[in-house]
């Protein structure tokens, strides 16, 4: 055989050979959305790397079916995929078991997904995906938890605020406007369609598209209208969301989950974007996309509240995103945000996040409204002297962000809460019953730590767990 | 659509879905790979899932061909197939930049694998595998690196020793036996498969196997007696493999390894079987098996020097292992090792192995012989009361496990050395310039620590790297 080279067989178009110092800068983003989702209770879960075909035929919708991997077995009958996204398998997974998970139930994962899309910058044939999501919780509670997890991610990875925005639409209130444009009931999907791909368009073309696929032309103008209300909400960002200067697009949905944002400290990273309705067929309410420099999508996800119950589960509401590492990676390589040499080898021998959570916060209802301004103080630390524009390293922490975790039951028992904190192995319990001060207990030796103005729950819980 | 369950999709057979106790269970198998890799010097690599089909077609052998799953792109021309092991792409990807790599160049690895047969205990269609491989090194020094990983490996979780074995073969060695025993050289590789299988039939069938082949039936007697040989040197485990009481079938080339294997501590945990050959075509020299409770294979790996070359690269000896995680998962369950609930959560939220190199060990012609053993204690760290039988526990040792690293260089030069380990962003160096005492230099202050016994290097280390 020839040593030329020619007889050499390249890899698969569209993958990666991960050499040592590539494999550590992939590392330094799986480590990092480890670290995050831990910290805001999830758990981690993996499904199979290839599914029944089926699976993704039914539910996913037309986009991702076209660009699948499929393929049989040698002497077999059935039809497989290589998986092209997670929410499918999560939502077989949580339906086969549905009666013994915990309510709400956190889950995330991190793993390799495929397209057989033609590769180009930012986009892979094969790639690694996050995912987050919260099933069984109505409430926008879920929403908001599911969009700070990105937002504290990015904060971590020190991606300056400036350069990033959340737009978050609904597509309950987008339907309700087409159908207010002309688009007929049951048109509405092939509607959402187009306007998934339509900025990918010079603005020329849409009228075209619009009558090629039998849609009336009057969206085009509703669809101007809704990027302009975006525009007048504040562009990129929203600088204070919850009262926006001119409100005709503000659905009372995403009111909602702006004012609670607003209450864990993070409402000036949004804005709202009514032409966002994103690609998959499943989703069913909120959905919403986080933007980078204006144009390029490092993650999005959205409410699915039918899909559980279509794989054959209880009716059960969900939200969730999903975050790839390949666009994800060009954007820290371009702000200068990816450390290198012994600085990268240093960040991942660090200490990972506690699987253990280590607070746990509970309230009785007079203290009830601290709950969601102390979990995300502890979620995310407090830092020494900015974060922003540098890449991430621990010793810049005046306090270490911990796992932490809280009630979502109704019930006020303070017995009963502290009972579900030891259940899930918690480590010290933060107990609120005033408006001023907590109680902090350890769970493992049952002796109460002390009592501490709210302001300084962070700090104690950090001397009790660096000892 | 009914909600009885009807449209439930099941994952396809031979997967599994990993619940948040079934994904920490399997984080405590890779998180112990990853830190036994990285302290032996291993740097981590990736490949893509799937290959093009022809990766495998040409150089794995039929048994593995058989197995694949393969495809196509719908509208593409390529035949893909997923991945069955990961030997054929750490070639493919050496060969890509062989003039670039160290040399040595230590890889480790550990995803997904992918096998069409039919699922059965310890057989699953798609299962983890972790991989590390010494390439550019023909001395057997890499072959007892390899077999070392997989003793450390072993010992940080707990396993105890007598359950567990080390089967040594050599198939240069092997080749020449059965051409003695008639076997004509090109019906070789049909007789390795024979042998490769033949403990998975009852003793009586081999005769009619053979015949079946066309293998003379003179290799059963061979085979027979090679077994009993094995036996007599001392069953699953020699007690002292440097001077085995009868020697007709210890080899040079086993022989040489096995004393290096006495340098580092470690010679009781192998015997010779030259009923091994591993089912690879690709296999050229050394080829081993761990094998548990006297049956199953938990590991198995060994030399194929003329594959790098095979893909285009210039020839390259290399040596190397594969290890899943099902048979290991089963292994630990069996025998009570697996930690659960908290215990489980706290062993995963552990420092992990520092990337850099904590110890960087060099020597003069008259410290050389210290280096090995140096080498050893350093990467093994010393226990506090004995480790076997109990499930990994940092509290367990008195001196932590470290990265330590040798340099292979035949050069004495010290202060080219010294360089060699700062290129590779090592914390200190060991130098050693007498058969009595070594000197620790601090590579990042350029300061000397200072001089110790050779006994006292692994507790002076350990402190330098605590504080």
């Amino acid at each position: 055989m020839s040593k030329t080279g020619s007889n050499k067989i390249p890899p698969p178009k569209g993958t990666r050979d991960l050499y040592p110092q590539d494999l550590l800068r992939q590392r330094y983003i799986t480590e990092a959305w480890r670290r995050v989702s831990i910290r805001h209770g999830f758990e981690e879960i993996a499904g199979p790397t290839f599914e029944m075909l089926d699976l993704y035929k039914k539910k996913s919708g037309e986009g991702i079916v076209s660009e699948l991997f499929s393929f049989t077995r040698a002497g077999g009958d059935d039809d497989y995929a290589l998986r092209p996204e997670f929410t499918p398998t999560l939502a077989r997974m949580y339906a086969e078991h549905a009666k013994q998970l915990p309510s709400p139930c956190k889950w995330f994962t991190a793993g390799p997904y495929f397209r057989a899309e033609k590769p180009q910058r930012g986009r892979l044939r094969e790639f690694l995906q996050w995912n987050c999501d919260v099933m069984g919780m109505e409430s926008c509670i879920a929403d908001a938890e599911i969009l700070v997890v990105i937002e504290d991610l990015v904060g971590h990875l020190g991606l300056p605020e400036d350069s990033l925005g959340f737009r978050i639409s609904d597509r309950n209130v987008v339907e309700r406007m087409l159908i207010e444009s002309g688009v007929a009931s049951n048109d509405v999907p092939k509607a959402f369609a187009f306007l998934d791909k339509m900025w990918k368009m010079p603005e020329q073309e849409w009228a075209k598209s619009l009558s090629d696929a039998g849609l009336p032309e009057a969206i085009s103008e509703s669809v101007k209208n809704w990027a302009t209300a975006m525009i007048l909400i504040g562009g990129p960002r929203v600088k204070n969301p919850v009262e926006p200067p001119g409100q005709p697009f503000v659905p009372d949905s995403i009111q909602d989950i702006a004012n609670l944002l607003a209450s864990k400290g993070s409402a000036e990273f949004y804005s709202i974007d009514l032409t966002i309705v994103r690609g998959l067929a499943y989703y069913t309410g909120t959905v919403f996309e986080l933007i980078a420099d204006g144009e390029r999508a490092v993650a999005g996800g959205g409410r699915y509240d039918n899909l559980i119950e279509l794989f054959g589960g209880p009716p059960t509401p969900a939200v969730g995103f999903g975050m790839g590492d390949v666009v994800l990676g060009l954007l820290l390589e371009d702000k200068g945000l990816m450390p290198e040499g012994p600085e990268l080898m240093d960040a991942l021998s660090q200490k990972p996040a506690s699987i253990r959570p280590e607070a746990f916060v509970i309230a009785n209802e007079e203290g009830e409204q601290h709950i969601e301004p102390l979990l995300a103080q502890l979620r995310r630390g407090t830092e020494r002297d900015g974060f922003d524009g540098k890449p991430w390293d621990p010793a810049r922490y005046e306090t270490q962000p911990m796992h932490a975790r809280r009630t979502y039951k109704s019930t006020k028992n303070i017995g009963k809460l502290l009972a579900d904190a030891r259940k899930q192995h918690a480590k010290f319990a933060v107990i609120i019953e005033n408006t001023s001060d907590a109680k902090i207990e350890n769970l493992d030796t049952r002796e109460e730590v002390g009592v501490f103005p709210i302001d300084e729950v962070a700090g104690a819980l950090a001397t009790q767990i660096g000892g």
